[in-house]
């Protein structure tokens, strides 16, 4: 049993963050990416012990979990690419003008850290989202140091990975500081790293409960302080009827894959599936059934999970007019999830709030709407989301132009003709939607934009050009793009 | 006397700019962009009477209100330039490789407005900050819809600047729920504003105690919203010896003219001025004294808030061992601010929490600090700030590095030897900064990257090109930055 962290052990934390921060702060863009670069390195150097130990805690697979430790390297160098290239600082130049009346000043904007960043690692991605994950890489970028409280369902796997992150830390010299590991199953330790002076911001993955916590505690700080909570999504699929009847057995073979994959438990997982009722939908749906009825039961990550998924499926089933559709053969083991298709129609789907929520879990339930007209009521009375998607011809698209933007409006990625599910990281990716998917719409937490929840800007006016960070000297010499007097250009002053 | 809304007419306003919005989301850059202008053009029109109007609501002189309208058009014009040019959607694409393992898809990010804002004018700027001012110009920008609640001290002004809006909407045959002109007096309408679930962000320029209510109201919604509040700041000044003994003169001069501009009603007005006790930082304070001892009283906004700097002007001086350095002589009128400057030493300044407040007029307090430590300590004890200034030579600042990280880390805005007051209109402006200078320190009020406040990132996954926002189309029509696997380009795919 792992012991929670003491107050105390919470306060020296916080305090050496802060003071590691003062010099952190203020290190070059190529020391930060070396940084990255280097807990890549040790997280591959691992190797096997801590692919078995995620293995026990989570009951993953292990090709699953050696993807997922990969991409969580490629995340940590493609953020550190990012975080040299510099176009998060979103650099901008005005000069000055001294025959202006008045004088126009010489304005430069860069950005600054925002402090010490408080990280839940998240159950459901024991490496890409929790310990050395998309949090912990991009405030690093950001320039701030980090404080993680280790998810309590993967305390032994966190602790390696942590002893990865000293270990490059020591490599390089760095403040071991800049980063620092804590256990805290219980939620007050959660409540004191929060509500800590010293913490600046918080980056959490997890449920809506949990993430609603975070962010009341931090608005009723004295100070209050950004919280960027991914809280889940039913992801809803809008099928339409011209592409569903064009290819219905690949999209229900598709859909069937999408929602057991990893025994459900994803937060772009497709929870609600919407549709007009017609021939080509109720093929869609016998042929989703038989195969979903085909698939076995897997191991989910925690035994709280499970019976989560148990308790949620259930109360869904046995909600009005509520149809059990398809469901694979149980197993007698209560961690494994059994994956569970239910159907409604769409009246009633418009008339029970309960049906709209979240079952964590390899569950989706299909709506059956009456006409278009009933679909984009469905859409309309559907909170925020990670992502929406069309199963739809261009034409469909076209002719259906209101209904489209009505679900573009509750969703943070909009995905045609594919499966919610993979999360690609990049650039362009936007993971976030929203409320309640995120606590804040405006920003991602995949992709190297996620640097940018980390950062605020600062404008230098009329300051020294010898005095100025290097970003915004005269001869530019990290090279990097900037925006003088409004227009894009890496030239010199 | 201007009634102020009723709750239906609140209701009807938020159901009227929802409707407006479902279309307006969805016009061009240039549309939005044209509105803008044709604003800029009506507000130019409205001539002398809105001048008068402004003169009589608000008693600032003539040439500062022509002086501020001139503003708000360029402001106007500025963010049309901006919003055309595209480069606030940070568009990014990542083109699909479906030669890897899974395939890549295809990925390309730009923005969606965030739905109906709220903006509450301030008292303060009757145009720039108010009813077609940044927060509106820059909402408009983003494709969002405007509610404005003009500001009770000067209703008539704000409703004449609305019709400029009105018209300008009219002109161009766009609907005139686009913007919506609302008074209100009573709190209790500012309240079912930010609570109504159709808002979705609220711009607000005001007093802390303002700023802090409309925050907390929309973070107790059912769905938070963003709150972007500038509730002001006491713009701390710090002097070096060495520059001080170079310029003693001249930096009195300037600062006893910005202290004492517009009746010190700027939220950028000098509050605080600290120095180390030196025969240079004497002079500075004798100089200054008699310079604002000469400068007569101001007729300040309103009798609120004239009554409120006597108040709070009075409490600072009679807290223990604070001084009285200046006062020029009072005028009989309560209406009039008397410019006042004070003095503390450091040490009674960091035991007395009071003496960091504002006091919203033409007041400053001087602290004399022990040595560069103690002004390190009062640095530290700051809340955060819109602006810091140094009066230093580049070996003042080189020697006290981590000094000046301690200022920086405390504003949005530093400095170097000139006045805070004047807020340049320009990309390169930050005008925001750590809590409680305002609610969120990662946005500006100034600047086109104003409009970035009122937008999320939405990205569209293998999408057909036809189908894109013209932002994100293959050619590039809009001919705008964009961010191509990763590198800066205009080039089309």
């Amino acid at each position: 049993m792992i012991k929670d962290a003491s107050l105390q052990e919470v306060e020296a934390a916080m305090s050496a963050s802060k003071q590691a921060f003062i010099h952190y702060a203020h290190t070059s863009l190529k020391e930060r990416a070396a940084l990255m670069r280097s807990i890549a390195i040790e997280l591959d150097g691992l190797g096997d012990e801590v692919i078995q130990q995620a293995m026990q805690e989570t009951n993953l697979p292990e090709a699953r979990l050696k993807g997922e430790r990969a991409r969580t390297i490629f995340q940590l160098n493609s953020y550190a690419a990012a975080c040299e290239r510099g176009e998060w600082l979103e650099v901008s130049i005005d000069t000055a003008n001294p025959e202006r009346v008045p004088p126009k000043p010489d304005v430069r904007k860069t950005k600054l850290p925002l402090g010490p960043v408080v990280v839940f690692g998240s159950s459901n991605f024991p490496f890409a989202f929790s310990t050395a994950g998309g949090d912990t890489a991009s405030a690093l970028a950001a320039g701030c140091t980090v404080v993680v409280k280790a998810h309590p369902a993967h305390p032994l796997t966190s602790s390696l990975v942590a002893g990865a992150v000293k270990k490059a830390l020591k490599k390089l010299s760095m403040d071991e500081n800049i980063f620092i590991h804590l256990h805290g199953a219980s939620n007050s330790i959660g409540e004191s790293l929060v509500k800590h002076p010293v913490t600046k911001a918080v980056g959490f993955t997890g449920s809506f409960q949990g993430g609603m916590a975070l962010f009341q505690w931090a608005n009723q700080r004295p100070e209050p302080i950004p919280v960027f909570a991914e809280m889940g999504s039913v992801n809803p699929v809008f099928l339409f009827s011209e592409k569903l009847s064009q290819q219905t057995d690949s999209i229900a073979h598709q859909y069937a894959e999408s929602i057991t994959l990893g025994v459900g438990q994803f937060c772009t997982n497709p929870g609600i599936i919407i549709g007009v009722k017609s021939t080509a939908f109720n093929s869609f749906i016998e042929l989703l059934a038989s195969k979903v009825s085909a698939m076995s039961a897997g191991k989910m990550l925690h035994a709280g999970i499970a019976s989560a998924y148990k308790l949620k499926s259930k109360e869904v089933l046995t909600q009005q007019d509520v149809q059990l559709v398809a469901a694979s053969t149980p197993q007698d083991d209560s961690i494994y999830g059994n994956p569970v298709i239910a159907k409604v129609d769409g009246t009633r789907f418009l008339s029970n709030p309960l049906l709209m929520d979240e079952v964590f879990g390899p569950f989706s339930l299909v709506v059956q709407c009456e006409d278009i007209e009933q679909m984009k009521s469905v859409a309309d009375a559907l909170p925020g989301q990670l992502t929406s998607t069309l199963i739809a011809t261009d034409q469909e698209i076209t002719a259906n132009k209101e209904l489209v933007n009505v679900i573009l409006s509750k969703c943070g990625r909009l995905i045609l003709n594919g499966v919610p599910t993979g999360v690609e990281v990049g650039l362009a990716m936007h993971h976030g939607g929203p409320f309640p998917a995120t606590t804040d719409s405006r920003f991602t937490s995949v992709g190297a934009d996620a640097i940018k929840r980390f950062a605020r800007p600062i404008s230098y006016q009329n300051y020294s050009d010898a005095l100025l960070p290097d970003e915004l000297k005269n001869k530019n010499p990290l090279n990097i793009w900037r925006v003088v007097n409004d227009v894009f250009t890496k030239d010199k002053l």
